[in-house]
């Protein structure tokens, strides 16, 4: 405490990160890393970038980027916004596009960053609670709001609903802007980037991804909204009047060849998610009830552990998973789908410790 | 234009940063960049880091970059606060340190980031006129104020003022912080962090600096604070209400590596330094009036020839530098200090301009 603080700064209970652990030898399925390494190419590309070159500043507007960006997706480059990792992203659009007159709304049991930015820039905000077993039900989100925003799939569930769901919420929900937070959409869920390709992109719909999950680029911070150029023309505004650079020259070069190396988002991807099915078999077998997932994570309990102890009992053998002392999900575990030789060990130590 | 904007993007007018133009053979004296590379052990050190780790997440709180910089300085970890480039760090200080009922004071002629920062949060601004010669006047600050920032040397003017004097505000100067943003100390103006170490850290001072100047690694993206750790703790719990990871992993490595390369900063800045000199004396032999600079950039006019017809003047012939359509400064052209061989381009370019 410092009477030196703005009085915003006594009000603040900042987001805790999932620990960044020292020690060695560990099985780490705690924080949603690709067990796999990113692009080849990426690390070639930064690589080729280390040089005395770092010397200048980078692209402010991070052009070439964009322009991968948007090849990718189908858009335009001024429909692509940057930043450093998909939270600061996320900070700016809370920022610029969901300061409103009226509370935004997310579920009850998502990311939990989302009060942290509301409470930071003073933005009222109504909790939805999720529906019968954890789905984001969008029916409970037609009121008169000042944004709407989820996670989808959601975290932690790692539970996804359909396009075309978000689609009948888009055309009920006009007066506010709809916000899609993506970080998990390449392990099987129905991305909504398709609806901002071509003239009829809706004004209010926007995207966030990041290179830290399928991409595996956490290292390196690195991640995007995609939605209408007005909306991206804001976020802009709100960046250039905070920080002109937030993306390096490494950070943009990685990232660009990243992009560009879609059969590697792909194999990885594929991987992940055949481990997922064989760890969701494996852990039921053992009793656990787990939700089903298209993340790269699932969120699973047991009827008769306790999910602190659990954890405890799993970090004692050095595996690290991650658990929330929040009311309603206190008793699951959020467990990263790592390799299947990760798994294995999970699993071997849950048999030891269910025994 | 957007309906869906925050009321207030409507607001702001962004700040602009001197262009990375992307022109072959140009001689860039445009945003004071470093014309030397970056130490050699820091390219080394982000060579070394780019590897498959690259899909972890870095260390949220930086502790062996905290580490390094505390250790350089004579201080203690718990005083260092980090981000990407001294400007964020500088948004971080105005929304939770300079945000506060009363205005902020900071000089009519310095870095035009800072009333952009305060559009951005909302806070209100008190600008005090520079006084004779442009110098920063600290008997002009005595006044109740919120807080009071400037940079030391200032910009773009390159003019320092001492420790002493600095010592002396404080003094008189109890109830607000006071931040001395040292972007460019290296080049011969006295550094205010000495002020912190030791049991008699002032509650009230805040010193930043960052790695894109002397250190030639603007294209890295970080920049760091010093001061009495509630500060720090203040900006901390901004921080991680916004953004948990702004420094990457290579970032954190390359900045490690060059902070603990003392040598390589000072062979570097001493070259600039000599440069400079050398550059004045020969633009006063061509009639230019310069203003004292220990900065890596000089402010200078002619009298005989408009700021903004050299600027274009120059810029014809491949010499990009800096001019402010502002008033009091439209006359003046900001250079940055480059090689003993840019210097000479830009000499000879001037005489051809002037003849």
């Amino acid at each position: 405490m410092s009477r030196f603080w703005s009085p915003v700064v006594q009000t603040l209970t900042p987001y805790v990160p999932g620990e960044q652990p020292q020690m060695q030898r560990l099985v780490k399925l705690n924080t949603n890393e690709s067990p796999y390494g990113p692009s080849p190419k990426a690390l070639a590309a930064i690589s080729q970038q280390t040089n005395d070159e770092l010397r200048l500043y980078p692209d402010p507007e991070g052009a070439t980027l964009k322009q991968a960006i948007a090849k990718l997706h189908g858009l335009n480059p001024n429909q692509v916004f940057l930043g450093n990792g998909s939270d600061e992203v996320l900070a700016h659009v809370f920022a610029g596009l969901l300061k409103q007159n009226k509370p935004v709304q997310f579920p009850d049991i998502t990311y939990s960053f989302y009060p942290v930015y509301c409470k930071l820039f003073g933005i009222d905000y109504k909790t939805i609670p999720l529906g019968k077993d954890f789905v984001v039900n969008l029916d409970d989100y037609m009121t008169p709001n000042g944004g709407v925003i989820f996670p989808n799939p959601n975290a932690p569930t790692g539970r996804s609903i359909s396009r075309s769901e978000i689609e009948t919420l888009l055309t009920k929900n006009k007066d506010s802007v709809l916000v899609i937070d993506e970080a998990y959409v390449d392990y099987g869920t129905e991305s909504c980037v398709p609806l901002l390709q071509g003239v009829n992109c809706p004004e209010n719909l926007l995207v966030v991804h990041t290179l830290s999950k399928s991409r595996a680029l956490a290292g390196l911070r690195v991640g995007f909204a995609v939605g209408h150029p007005a909306l991206i023309e804001g976020l802009e505004r709100i960046k250039n009047s905070f920080n002109s650079y937030p993306l390096g020259r490494l950070a943009q070069a990685g990232a660009i060849a990243a992009i560009e190396d879609q059969a590697h988002l792909q194999e990885t991807s594929a991987k992940v998610i055949q481990t997922r099915t064989k760890l969701i078999e494996q852990l039921n077998g053992l009793g656990f009830d787990t939700l089903p997932s298209t993340a790269n994570f699932i969120f699973t309990r047991h009827p008769k552990y306790a999910g602190q102890k659990l954890y405890q009992a799993l970090r004692d053998r050095g595996i690290i998973v991650r658990h929330f002392k929040s009311p309603r999900i206190e008793e699951f575990l959020r467990i990263t789908i790592g390799t299947d030789e990760q798994s294995g060990e999970l699993v071997a130590a849950l048999k030891e410790i269910l025994a």
